[in-house]
């Protein structure tokens, strides 16, 4: 199937659930929908943070339709959406045509499962994604440089790799610096300010072995948390792991 | 004299004349300042057009201290400024601080001054600056890609070398993406739309001998151009020529 086609079952609800694994080598990206008195902020905190917060493309005020998805409308084509409003959550959707208006700009945020695919094909396997569950997230004390209104502490992802193959995986990832790049930190937790590593912030836990090492990523949760920090009228974003998926291959982002 | 005493001898009138050649390796920066509800497009044209518009560095709504140049005042560091109102140049000063205002976001913009120093340092010669003139500058055909309201054509400068020497160039330049990086043509000025190659549109004209050949790259004067086009009620840049120096080693942009 090829990712239009995926994105028309979105659309239709012939798809549901979260998008892992569904979208063969295609970049799948976050959502962040906001105001336009805001995007200024927030395109230049994207541009001083550019490890946790990788823009892909910028819809102007209006716009739902991406350049870099045939036929997309990202309105209907992302499988869940959260609504927040002054920073709470207040609906999950499928569908935000009922919220949407000519005044909302769209960013579409690159996503770890572009360098997950790239560490997966040197045969590296990858922990939670063999456990079948959501990948670990903590807040830490790594703080982001403010833009404007935005301001806050970097969000991180760990997965947990084997020493041996740590160096690897480092370098795997490097070659993605517009993907969230290399990790931000490997090894001790409380280093970047992380109390008890079996409780992460967001996503689930997961063990770390004897022989293993917990590495470290800038993740996409850091826009969001930043953007609900300063309580606008509204954020609409994907809801975590239903992602918007694009037709550009993973490869392109390769340095 | 370091880059903090250049800029003390241009805010008290010591040195009133063009930049190039001052600050020795450090970067020199081109100027742009808008009232904040222009910016959020203007960092959304940058973000498309990067080779014309590399930009280093912005002072959200009313900042006048760069953080790449110690005790810097945006409003009096630079020797020669132009005021341009609805797209109309007014008034040519050395001081804005009269029309500063709380509402001014700053952009400072990558210069080709970074990558002639690279070709220079590899003993190949600039032919405009061994004639102390301005570099040679055109309008072309090759279209930016449009954000909000700024759209328009890329203007290039020109610079002819031996035939012998232009890999060598492109490769020196391509080592600086972030500083319009390598060029955007080489060869027949007709195939990005200039009519007449003795005429440029700004600069100065040069000569091309027979064993040369005219090599084009993106220029620092198309995002002055694109927001002109736009006549916003005011827009203050550099005099051409007259650059913000900062602290900044050119070689900090070398990939």
């Amino acid at each position: 199937m090829n990712t239009e086609e995926i994105r028309q079952r979105i659309r239709t609800g012939e798809h549901t659930g979260p998008t892992s694994g569904i979208s063969g080598d295609k970049v799948q990206a976050n959502l962040a929908i906001l105001p336009k008195k805001y995007p200024f902020d927030f395109l230049l905190f994207a541009m001083r943070n550019h490890k946790p917060v990788p823009i892909i493309e910028v819809l102007e005020a209006g716009e739902f339709v991406s350049r870099y998805a045939k036929n997309s409308d990202i309105r209907t084509d992302v499988p869940l959406y959260n609504i927040y409003r002054d920073g709470e959550l207040v609906d999950t959707v499928d569908d935000i045509r009922p919220y949407w208006s000519d005044d909302l700009v769209t960013f579409l945020i690159g996503c770890s499962f572009t360098f997950e695919q790239a560490i997966l094909d040197e045969g590296i396997p990858i922990k939670h994604i063999d456990q079948g569950v959501n990948v670990a997230m903590y807040k830490t004390n790594i703080n982001t440089e403010p833009a404007g209104i935005f301001h806050g502490e970097t969000v991180v992802s760990m997965r947990p790799f084997k020493q041996s193959v740590v160096d690897d995986v480092i370098r795997i990832t490097n070659e993605f610096p517009s993907m969230h790049g290399g990790p931000v930190h490997a090894g001790d937790p409380e280093m970047i300010g992380i109390k008890d590593i079996n409780q992460p912030d967001y996503g689930d836990p997961i063990d770390i072995a004897e022989n293993e090492v917990p590495v470290f990523w800038a993740c996409g949760v850091t826009p969001q948390n930043v953007v609900l920090n300063a309580k606008p009228e509204i954020l609409i974003s994907h809801a975590p792991g239903h992602m918007f998926i694009t037709d550009i291959n993973n490869e392109e982002y390769k340095n």
